[in-house]
C-alpha cells in the first residue's frame, strides 16, 4: 500500500528494543513508537506515512512487512553507516514499573524529521514523543493545517524543555500524556483542574493515559468540561506492555482518519478502539501481538469493552 | 426510623478519627466503617441496623442524628467506663498513601458482635472489616441465610488470619477488597486470574476497589467470567478520602436492598450508586460530605457517571 489522502503522517522512532519481563526476554526485537503506531493503524485498514530514521542494521525484511501492511516508508531516513536507536529495559515483577538498562541514541541523535513533499497536505498528523522543537518543525513543514494533530510527549521534555513544549502544545488538537505528566504540566493535583488548565493552553482535547487503569478523554464545550472514561481490559497475562501507549495512539488517530470526523463522539470511539488494540500489544512481546490482530479478533475485543462498560441505568435514579 | 424487614444489618466500627490531609485537619471527628455505611444507605432511604461497640465518650447528639437518618442502634454496645475506638492518620501530599499516627482499640479490643434477636432474619448483611472469626460468629447468629451477605476485609487479616478468613469468605455472596489484596488472597498477579481463583473460594461476586481508579465487579456465569468496570468520578478536590470505601459498600448493599434483586444487572447498578455516593465522601472531611447528600444531588451525580461511561458503539466494529 502506498500513500493516500486518508493516510496518517506519523513522526516517531523505528528502532530495536531488548525487553525483559517476568514472562521472559527478547533481544533486539523491532520496536519504536512509529512502528507500533503504524502497525496499530494498519489493523483498521488505515495507511500511514512514517517519518523516522533508522540505521543500516535495520532489516529490509522488516521494512517489507511494514510496507505490505500499509506503511509508506519514503519518510524514513537511513544515513550511511548509521546504527538504529536501541533501548533495553527490564520490567519489575509486578509490571508497575521498569528500569532502563541501556539507551543508544545512534542515528536518533541527529534526527531532523523531513516530511516528504507529497505528504505535507495530510489531514491527520501523529507527532510521537520526540523533542518538542522537532515536533514544531514538522508542523511548520505542513502546507495546510491538518484536520487533526495528535501530540504525544513525556515528563522528560517537561523537565528540560517546558517552554518549547508549551509552544507546540498550543498548536495541536489532542495532547496525550499520563496522569503524572498532566499534573506536572499543569501544576494541579486534581485531574479535573489539570484538564482545564491544559485545555486552556490550546488543545481541543486531552487524553490522559493511565495504563492498566484506563484512559480519560477531556473536552470543553460551552465552558463546561466534558469527559469520557474508558477502562483498560483486564487481561489474563500482561506479557509485555512496551508499545501499548503507542498502539493506543495509533488506533485512536486511525479511527478518526477512517471516520473522517473529529467530534467528541468520534474521539470517544477512538479511545475505545485504541484501548482494544493496545490490549493485544500487552499480550505478547514487542509488536507480535498487534501484528497478529485480525478484524474479527478486534471486533470481538471491542464487544468486550462494550460489555464491560454496559449497565442499565433505568430505575437507578430516584 | 426503626428496624424494618428491608433494613440492612451492618457490622462495623463506630468511632473517632483524627485526620490530616493537604486540605486541613480535623480532630476526633465521628468516623468508623459502620458509621459511613449507615449514612450511605440512609441517602437511598434504606434503613440499617448497626452492630458495633462505642465508649461513654461517644456523643448522644450524634447517635440521635444517626437514628433520625434511619440507623437502628439497639445493636450498639456501650460498656460502662469504655472509650471509643480511635484512629489518627495523615495523608501524603499526593493523597496516594497515608500514615497511621495512632490507633487506640479501646472498647474494640473486646468487641464480640451480638445481633439483636429481631434482626437475625435480615435479608441483607454487611460484614465490615473486622476479625474474620467475628464475621463468622455473626453469620452463625443469623436464623436464616440472608439473601445477600457482603464481606469487606483487608491485607491485615490475610497476614495474620488467612485460614479463618478463607473459611468465612466461603460463606458469603460478595467479597470487597482492593487490587493488591485480591493479588495477595489469590497469589495471582493478573486480576482476571485472581478473580477466577477468588470466585472459586465461594463468593458469587467479587468487587475489586481501586480507589481513584474505579471498581471492578466480577461474576461467573456458565463457566465464563463476566466483569463490569465503573470508573471513579474525577473530582475538583479530594479533600479527605477516609471512609470512601465504606460509603461505597453502604450504597452498594443498600441499592440491592431497595431493589430486592441480587442479579448481576442489579449489582452493576449498585457499583455505580456506591461509587457516586463515595464521591461525596471524598469532597469533605469525615462524614460531612455523605451526610449532606440530597436525592437531587445523588441523581445528578449518577447522571454524571452515565455521561462519563457513555459512548456510541455504532459503526466502530468492522
Amino acid at each position: 500500500m502506498s500513500w493516500t489522502d486518508s493516510s496518517v503522517v506519523v513522526v516517531g522512532t523505528v528502532a530495536f528494543d531488548s525487553i525483559k519481563t517476568p514472562f521472559g526476554e527478547r533481544a533486539r526485537i523491532v520496536g519504536g513508537a512509529g512502528t507500533y503506531i503504524g502497525w496499530s493503524a494498519s489493523r483498521l485498514g488505515v495507511g500511514t506515512g512514517l517519518v523516522s530514521v533508522i540505521g543500516e542494521d535495520f532489516q529490509q525484511s522488516e521494512l517489507d512487512l511494514m510496507s505490505q501492511a500499509g506503511m509508506a516508508l519514503e519518510g524514513i531516513d537511513r544515513p550511511v553507516g548509521g546504527k538504529s536507536f536501541f533501548w533495553a529495559g527490564s520490567y519489575h515483577m509486578d509490571m508497575n514499573g521498569r528500569d532502563t538498562l541501556e539507551t543508544e541514541l545512534n542515528v536518533l541523535a541527529d534526527f531532523n524529521p523531513e516530511i516528504p513533499a507529497a505528504w505535507r497536505g495530510a489531514k491527520y498528523l501523529m507527532l510521537g514523543n520526540i523533542d518538542p522543537n522537532l515536533q514544531a518543525s514538522v508542523l511548520d513543514q505542513m502546507t495546510e493545517r491538518p484536520e487533526l494533530v495528535v501530540l504525544d510527549t513525556m515528563n522528560f521534555w517537561m523537565d528540560i524543555a517546558m517552554e518549547p513544549l508549551k509552544a507546540v502544545i498550543a498548536r495541536v488538537d489532542v495532547l496525550t500524556i499520563n496522569d503524572e505528566e498532566a499534573r506536572q504540566l499543569s501544576g494541579e493535583r486534581s485531574l479535573i483542574k489539570a484538564a482545564r488548565a491544559i485545555l486552556a493552553m490550546g488543545p481541543r482535547y486531552l487524553v490522559i493515559k493511565k495504563g492498566e487503569h484506563g484512559a480519560l478523554l477531556f473536552h470543553e464545550e460551552g465552558g463546561k468540561l466534558q469527559y469520557f472514561f474508558c477502562p483498560a481490559l483486564p487481561l489474563e497475562d500482561v506479557v509485555d506492555p512496551t508499545g501499548a501507549g503507542d498502539t493506543f495512539a495509533g488506533g485512536f488517530i486511525a479511527h478518526v482518519a477512517r471516520t473522517g470526523s473529529t467530534d467528541f463522539e468520534t474521539l470517544k470511539q477512538g479511545i475505545v478502539v485504541g484501548s482494544a488494540l493496545a490490549s493485544f500489544t500487552c499480550e505478547a512481546f514487542g509488536t507480535e501481538g498487534i501484528r497478529a490482530v485480525t478484524r474479527e479478533a478486534l471486533d470481538a475485543r471491542i464487544a468486550e469493552f462494550r460489555r464491560m462498560m454496559d449497565w442499565n441505568g433505568a430505575g437507578v435514579e430516584a
